[in-house]
C-alpha cells in the first residue's frame, strides 16, 4: 500500500470515521496539512451519500492535530439535483482540530475554455535535480519536487526579496497515479510565500485553504503518476496574515487545480 | 437607514438570528449573493463570543433563498488565542440554503508588504460614466459601478473574448463607510466571467465564495465612502464549472480583499 493510501485510510465508526495522524508526512508540528486536506476530502469522496466529484474543498486548520487517532464527521448538508454541499469536521480530544466544506457536482458536458496558460520555458523534470530532502519535515520526503531556481532552503540570507512567485514539478514518492485526495493534498505543498519574500525562517501556519477542482476523472486519468507544475505566488503580506494563490498544471499542461490560502506569519 | 444596513440586519432568537431578504437587494433568482456573505459574516461579527476581525470568509450557496424570513445558527466551533474558527449555517424551511465558515484573528503589527499592485492608468471615477441600472437586478441600483470599457451588457453579441479581465469602480449607493460586512458583499459584485468571454447571458449560479480580508480597521477607516476599485479573472472554464478571482484596492491604493469563487455555468 502507498503511504499516502495509508495516511488518508479511514476507519468506519458509529459517528462517521476515524483517521489517523501518520509519521511519513509530519511536518514540523504536527501532520502537514495537505494530508489533513486529503483526509478529510476523503471522508466526503468514501462516504454512501456522496454524488459526483469535487469541484471545491474549503478547510479551516483549527488547532494543531497530535499525533494519533482523530475522529471526523461529514454531513451532506444539501443534497441538490446536480450539487451537493458537504460540511466535515474533524475533532480530537473533543475539541475541533479542523473545519471543512466541500461542493461535489455531476459535471455535464458544456462550452469549455482555458484562460490562464501554462507556465512557459519550464525545463522537463528530468534535467533538474531533486530538492534535497535531509533535515527536512518528514512530509518532504514523500513528494519529488524540483525547482529550476534551485534549493530555496539553501538560499535563506535573510536578503529581502521583490516577490515570491515560484514554479516547480512535484510528484508523489514513490510515484502514484493522480486522484482527488492526492490533488487536494498536492494544493498545500507550496512553501509558504513570506520564505521566499524574506528568506528567513519565521513560525507560520496555513489557516484556511480552498481547493477548486478543474479536472475531472478523464484529466486525472490523463495525467496519471507524471509529474504536475505548481505556480504560486502572494499578493498581501499585512499584520500577522498574508494570503496566496497556487495552480497545478499536468504534465500536459492542463490545469488541474487553483488554490488559496491564508497563512498567519509570525514576525 | 442605509438600505444595505437594513439588508443585513439580524434579530437575535433562541436559536441564533433571523434575516430576511431585502428586495432592495434582489438578484434574478433569490438575494444578491453578496448580501447572503455580509450576512452570514454579520452573524459572527454580531456574535457575544467572536474575538478579533474577519481573516478569511467562505461562503458555499447550497440552495436558492426564497423570498421572506430564514435562521442563521453561528458557532465558534474553536477559539484559540488570537484565531477563531466559526462555522455558519442558514436554514429556510428547513432546508440548508447557506454554509459558511470564517476565520477571525487579533491581528498584531508585524513585517507587512504589497506583492500585487494596484492597477495602473485607471480613469478617476469621476470621469467616467455610471452603469446603467435600468432593466437590471435590483441589487445594481444599490451600487455605483463604473467600467474604463463601457457598459458590458450592451456588448452581449455572442462574439466569444480572447479573455475576461475587467476592472471598475464600485461604490454603494447612497455612499456608505466600508466596513467588513459590506466588504464581503462587495467581493462578489463581479459580474460572471463567462458574461464577459462568450458575450451570451447563460445561466449561472455562484457555489462557493472566498473572501481574504486584507484590511483591518485602520485600512477601513482611511477608505471611507470613496469608490473602491475591483479587479477580476478567470483560470478555466470547464464541463459546467468555471473560477474566477477577483482583487478589491482601496481609493488610495491598497489591497483591501482578495476573493476567489467557483460558478456553476449551463452551457
Amino acid at each position: 500500500m502507498h503511504p499516502f493510501d495509508q495516511a488518508i485510510a479511514l476507519k468506519t465508526t458509529d459517528q462517521g470515521f476515524q483517521a489517523h495522524t501518520s509519521p511519513d508526512y509530519a511536518n514540523m508540528v504536527g501532520p502537514y496539512g495537505g494530508v489533513t486536506c486529503a483526509i478529510l476530502l476523503n471522508a466526503a469522496l468514501q462516504h454512501p451519500d456522496r454524488i459526483g466529484v469535487p469541484i471545491a474543498l474549503t478547510v479551516n486548520f483549527a488547532a494543531p492535530i497530535a499525533d494519533g487517532p482523530y475522529s471526523i464527521t461529514a454531513r451532506a448538508a444539501r443534497t441538490n439535483r446536480s450539487t451537493q454541499h458537504w460540511l466535515i469536521e474533524a475533532t480530537q480530544d473533543g475539541g475541533v482540530v479542523a473545519l471543512a466544506t466541500a461542493v461535489f457536482a455531476l459535471r455535464r458536458s458544456t462550452w469549455s475554455a482555458d484562460e490562464a496558460q501554462p507556465p512557459q520555458d519550464m525545463p522537463a523534470p528530468e534535467t533538474l535535480p531533486r530538492m534535497a530532502t535531509d533535515r527536512r519535515p518528514t512530509w518532504v520526503k514523500h513528494y519529488d519536487m524540483r525547482w529550476p531556481q534551485g534549493d530555496v532552503f539553501q538560499q535563506f540570507d535573510g536578503q529581502e526579496y521583490p516577490d515570491s512567485a515560484t514554479r516547480a514539478w512535484l510528484r508523489d514518492d514513490p510515484p502514484r497515479a493522480l486522484d482527488f485526495a492526492s490533488l487536494a493534498a498536492i494544493s498545500d505543498h507550496f512553501l509558504p510565500r513570506i520564505f521566499m519574500r524574506r528568506r528567513i525562517l519565521t513560525p507560520v501556519g496555513s489557516v484556511s485553504i480552498t481547493t477548486y477542482f478543474h479536472a475531472d476523472e478523464a484529466a486525472l486519468a490523463l495525467q496519471g503518476d507524471r509529474f504536475v507544475m505548481g505556480t504560486a505566488r502572494a499578493l498581501k503580506f499585512h499584520n500577522g496574515f498574508f494570503d496566496q494563490s497556487g495552480e497545478i498544471w499536468s504534465a500536459d499542461g492542463q490545469l488541474l487545480a487553483s488554490t488559496h490560502q491564508t497563512v498567519y506569519f509570525k514576525a
